[in-house]
């Protein structure tokens, strides 16, 4: 038996794997951080070996509540990933799996390379539609991809999507792609009408060294992305500057800001109730785009999410509450499971890239029905 | 140069074709009928050949206004079918086009073929959530398919989509292609909650034996399905029979029908306000389901359509007025353009299967707001 | 219980199916012709329900040692055919098959619709290389279609392939579409050097009414096509005299006209070898045809075949031995199986159309080992 | 305008890059090794820029006589590579280009990354026919991935195929992808026949470390894998070690090592002459390969290639002298050029991806005529 995990986003460490029945590992810390609970790992020499995997220092991850009711993920082709039934005992994360081939990966999410990413900006950039850009470098040399669409006359709105801040939420990126193939087929409507009226600033991956590395939360020097907003530089955060100086030569009408949750079992929004400058307006935009998406998509909700700020306390590090309150427009979060959908559960798949995507167009025809309000 | 027709839902005459400049044709008579606009045919040896392509008795046709602003289709592959500038003269239809290859398709609307309407219900009855049958034959001898899905406990929706009574309005199956990819992709949470409260059963061609014969309008025996359905028999009118006898044994709580309107260059939905027995809550309904629809697909509107009928004064023997008439329910005709949408030209392609496929999405979107309201 | 075969190539005659266990079929007879061997229908209603076919009339077919060891195709989805076991007891044809769906299809072959035929024209159409053209009509109207490829300089050979003279024999165009990628993919090498030093004529399909009218062996007039090649005339084997005044007029180095034998479990050629002029040289490249052959492609052998002419003998209304005589040049008839290729049988699916397809490459690699000696 | 090269198989290092005329770059060296000539890199912001660019250490390369008539190849879409003129002055590599879109990619050859390498473990491994396994791990700690095919009882042929010892010849591993799609499609009678007497042992990637790094010819450790053969460790060249040691445990009857050759622009092979044990038998092996395989691909030729060793003069590190000595078996490395075939030049793509998968079809059918001569 043996496991590996030197390619893209893979994190494991093995402490013990001389018996496929005890098989025990921890997850590496993200670079100078202590955050960790992404990991990404193949297990060869394991056909028909009933084996079990237990994580040793699950119980001292980011989100602890993350293990609670979460199933691994696991796949021998890396295009279908299926769930596997996990236990957590308040240390560890343990699961038995008696693979059918000789190898299985296992992740904390379906992974989603750099290869992946370079595939999807080269796609994007052979359309009419679009112009890419690279914005800068981050600090291990990964260029910051930029996607624009909509070009036209003076007037429109500007759309800011963001994805990846924290690189081991992969689904964020596999939003993205579903948000991307909606908007660039110009036989959608509701496609046409948006770009007619919009500009879109697209940034699938604001964290690509963090997502090579394996991370969780930080990028290569240890930042989290998103408590970096109101004191980045090109030392410390560079994606960050160099996105925030491009919104701020550009402006901001609508910004979304795409996660994964590790312990909610649902897909909620996260708004900025707290800062300063709140407005009205702001307020009635975010509760109408909630609105709307929960009655376009069965797998959105409005009950369950974070507590709210209290006014005036929001943290203006955070990309949303920077983003309200410096370009007074509506911004938000949205979330998404690690584990599932518990309205509509998935006991195969869980939350899954595919069910990414299909949230992804909901939101595109939620922005369709409000961009007029921006 | 020769002109062809002898395929599925071929249809011209050739009054003279010894001169590319001047290619004289006629549409043939659906059977048994004075009805004749639909026409689909290949020109060859016609490279880079200026032709001249004049319809001689285009001013005969069922719709007249059908040709004003109307642009002909065009096809070399035979899946792209973009659209040529054509003039009617009030008498005669003529296009000029000069064919970078040997040979060129025209047709009315993109062409639908029996052979990928059977790829379609093949490829249906593979999804473990489809049930496929055979509820009769036409009078050609070919077979009435029906798909259903949904399948649960008692008490759900009855749910019926058709298209095509009218063999011509290509475009109307290439909706049912749209409805059926979305309702079978168990990742889209829209498609699974419908699924957990209606039952479906889809008609995707009502009428085989004009689609392969190249008729407008009618089946093999001149019958115009939507003026058969209070009077339909085995002998003349098989197809409504066979459905209609289904629906009497299981029930209907929504009908849609599926067509292509030949004059109106909008998408829009004709309802059944003058039947005897109008409930209050079906005109509610259908006035709903318009206006949840309107904001979901900038493709539809409810500002052009047909004149509505008195009250009282509905005919009885088309589909829409039948059902909602029998089944106390909710029905509608869907109307899409030949043309185009007037509102978001396509100056390309104008409308087009790929938008009917849209179309059809946003349809089972608003489905899914109103389920729970039949 | 519903059978049906109002399609392309569509051919059965019901006698009695009232009852699943019990369902009595004849084949139809090819329009003005005692010929009968191909069938092609769809039952329906018949899910989870066993089974009996008996064709009554298989013992009056055109080759009765045709159904010797037969297995009929079946196909749920009609792109994968599986074989099921099969009995021939001297007069009937029965097999017995509990289907998993509520329809399925039965065949003779897998077929190859007119459809497919037009996609694939219109497919080559596409490449830079090809110029198509149409020859004529047939006797019902349709198209004769000629695909040219390996424009060029002088002097080049002039290779000729025809299939589906014998329209049942469907094999015989899927082999053509194996030929056609081959030859069109212009990083494959051989094809390169091929398309230096030759000019393709191909027809993909001899007898396109035999293919929808859902004969075996003639066109819509009753005329076996290759018995024709000599006394073809427009009024009653167009499709024969278009080839052979094209050839005529462009010449001919080289002709394999491709068919498939409904006795013999093998891949092999027929010659020539009875026509008054024959020449040395046409011997022996016939002969070093099939050697090559028979090294390259595992799937063909010269143990099996049918007897030769004596010599002077031929019958000179054959395409091969027509084309030999007159053109002076290398012309064969490739037969392949209904059955399978006994030296390599695959129980499962038996001769194929993927088979068929690796066949036309090995067929296309000996071409080019001997184009110099043509 | 920027420059990156921080992604799988990256390479390169700016001099000079403000001004996009002269743009200075140098090929990064092989870790503890002095080859360099691997180049991979992407530049962004020069839409509609003409740019210039110049390697200033070219003169420095591995191969001096590579840079000869050698065209750079560039990708859009990272899938198609098309070649741009490029000069060489002895010193410094040159040329120009104005992109079409903000970024383009440039490389010595079309690239294979290590997630593709990893996608095409998993779908072989999805194949019945297939065993994989990992013989162990690189010193970066990756799998060294061997996959076996051809499983049945004892006295089959011991068949290897590996590929991409120097990682910066991807070719090599285009090569294997041809290779596997042809083995593993069980419609190819040669394939069948192919399985039924031999049992394959294939790595597609001999030096996983070197790919990702974007070295030219050497592992993380700065060894040449084809000089370690007869002094491989675990320490040093764990990647030959493991191989060499599993070839030892299971035999070895015929071994090809596929390789691309920076100077010559041809497809070649090259053997084993000077071998200590030579027998008359391999030499007569060697000879008959090379005769089959001149005759089925007009890519392959025996005119131009390497020098041939003195008797007993063989370098018994390099693989292909090390194998057909330890196993008295034909044994050979295949050369792929990364230029083109100059006997059949394409301007537009040079030698290709599809041009390799080609070439190891050619190499597969040879194999097939000479399986029983092993
Ligand atoms: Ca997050
Ligand atoms: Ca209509
Ligand atoms: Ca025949
Ligand atoms: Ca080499």
């Amino acid at each position: 038996m043996l496991i590996s995990s030197q390619f893209d986003s893979g994190n494991i460490e093995v402490v013990k794997a001389d018996d496929a029945s005890d098989i025990r590992l921890n997850i590496r810390k993200d670079n100078q951080s202590d955050f960790y609970q992404w990991f990404h790992f193949r297990v060869s020499g394991v056909e028909d070996t009933p084996c079990k995997f237990t994580i040793e220092n699950a119980g001292g991850a980011a989100y602890v509540d993350g293990w609670k009711d979460y199933k691994v993920c696991a796949s021998y082709d890396r295009e279908s990933w299926f769930r596997i039934d996990t236990m957590f005992d308040g240390e560890t994360l343990t699961w038995a799996f008696t693979p059918d081939q000789d190898f299985v990966y296992f992740a904390y999410f379906a992974p989603y390379s750099m290869e992946r990413h370079a595939d999807l900006i080269s796609e994007a950039a052979q359309s009419p539609l679009v112009r890419t850009s690279v914005l800068g470098h981050t600090l291990d040399g990964q260029d910051m991809d930029l996607i624009e669409l909509g070009y036209g006359p003076e007037g429109r709105k500007k759309i800011w999507l963001q994805a990846r801040q924290h690189p081991g939420e992969s689904m964020a990126e596999w939003w993205m792609e579903g948000a991307l193939d909606y908007l660039l087929d110009m036989d959608n409507p509701v496609a046409r009408k948006l770009l007619d009226k919009a500009h879109f600033y697209i940034v699938p991956n604001m964290n690509p060294d963090g997502s090579v590395r394996g991370h969780l939360r930080t990028n290569a020097a240890g930042a989290n992305l998103n408590r970096e907003w109101n004191i980045a530089t090109m030392d410390r955060s560079p994606e960050v500057y160099l996105v925030r100086e491009k919104m701020a030569e550009v402006g901001c009408d609508f910004h979304m800001d795409v996660h994964g949750d590790e312990g909610l079992p649902y897909n909620f929004i996260a708004g900025f109730e707290g800062i300063p400058s709140l407005k009205k307006k702001q307020t009635e935009l975010i509760e109408k785009y909630q609105n709307i998406l929960e009655k376009l998509s069965p797998d959105f909700q409005q009950e369950h999410g974070y507590d709210e700020d209290e006014p005036g306390k929001a943290d203006l590090s955070m990309c949303t509450n920077y983003v309200a309150e410096t370009h007074g427009c509506l911004a938000m979060t949205l979330e998404m499971p690690f584990k599932d959908n518990a309205d509509m559960p998935d006991p195969d798949y869980g939350w899954s890239p595919e069910r990414c995507r299909h949230l992804a167009r909901a939101c595109m025809d939620t922005l369709h029905r409000m961009i007029d309000d921006l």
